[in-house]
């Protein structure tokens, strides 16, 4: 029954996209665009609701409080080995700090006593030096556009077994 | 006052960062390995807690979060101009339904009625179009660089400026 899933998996046609739209377009949909678009890949979906900012750029603040988060984990971990106490003092700091505004922290961090903001320098220069240096951006590319082949399989794999189990049962 | 703070800024030496450890190196911190360090960029920073998943698949993984949430506004969008019966069928679902998982906010869609299920096919192909053909991953790369520093020289400065107006209060 599996394999019959997957051949039918292979057939599905979806409904083409409408991509003739670029980003700057008005909201009204043109119909007229549709037809035209020759290569729809070509041009660049629409993506309302984002103000000012690009996905890029929301996805880039994202991308920097992660780091920030990494770059605390990093020096953490520097300092369990060679300085106990200026361990233990970010320790307890980040216990009762949320990073998920990696500036905030930071911010207050560096207003906690002298010893904490050396701790915060640190840190700044950790995750410029781990955006720049370190993280492997384009790894994390490919393996986005392996997740995201891998989920629409399992979803659709998982819907037609389940599906097809209900027509069985019938 | 504000330029003797800049200038401060320039002045500012960092402890030089720790880089002389591989990703894959063991817990304890080799003395000797901060020493024969040369090139301290070209070594990785050891990122602990991550158990099986690297950091860049840990941003893949909310990447693709964002791409379905992008997704669902894309085709949101095209609904609004030619479909208004989907358009609100889909927002109806989206007002009840998280989207911090993309995957099972998909899944659920899929099983909520075959009308749904059709929108969440356009779901699954916009996203998977979004990632390897709309997104610009250099533009968000760019954007992360220029952040970092922006947020630090942000951050010091406005540190700076208040360290200095307390110590003219004294």
């Amino acid at each position: 029954m599996e394999s019959s899933v997957l051949m039918l998996l292979n057939k599905i046609s979806f409904t083409p996209l409408n991509l003739g739209r670029k980003r700057a377009a008005p909201a009204a949909w043109p119909r007229t665009g549709r037809r035209a678009s020759a290569h729809p890949i070509s041009q660049k979906m629409y993506v309302p609701g984002f103000g000012e900012k690009s996905p890029e750029a929301k996805a880039a603040i994202n991308i920097h409080d992660f780091f920030t988060y990494i770059a605390v984990r990093i020096v953490l971990a520097q300092l369990e080995s060679y300085n106990t106490e200026a361990h233990q003092e970010l320790m307890e700091f980040v216990d009762r700090t949320s990073l998920n505004d990696g500036d905030k922290f930071c911010a207050d961090l560096m207003r906690e006593s002298p010893r904490h903001k050396t701790l915060a320098m640190r840190i700044l220069e950790v995750r410029s030096s781990y955006c720049k240096e370190d993280f492997e951006w384009d790894n994390m590319q490919r393996l986005a556009a392996q997740l995201v082949d891998e989920s629409n399989k399992k979803l659709m794999r998982e819907y037609l077994l389940e599906t097809s189990d209900i027509e069985k049962g019938k």
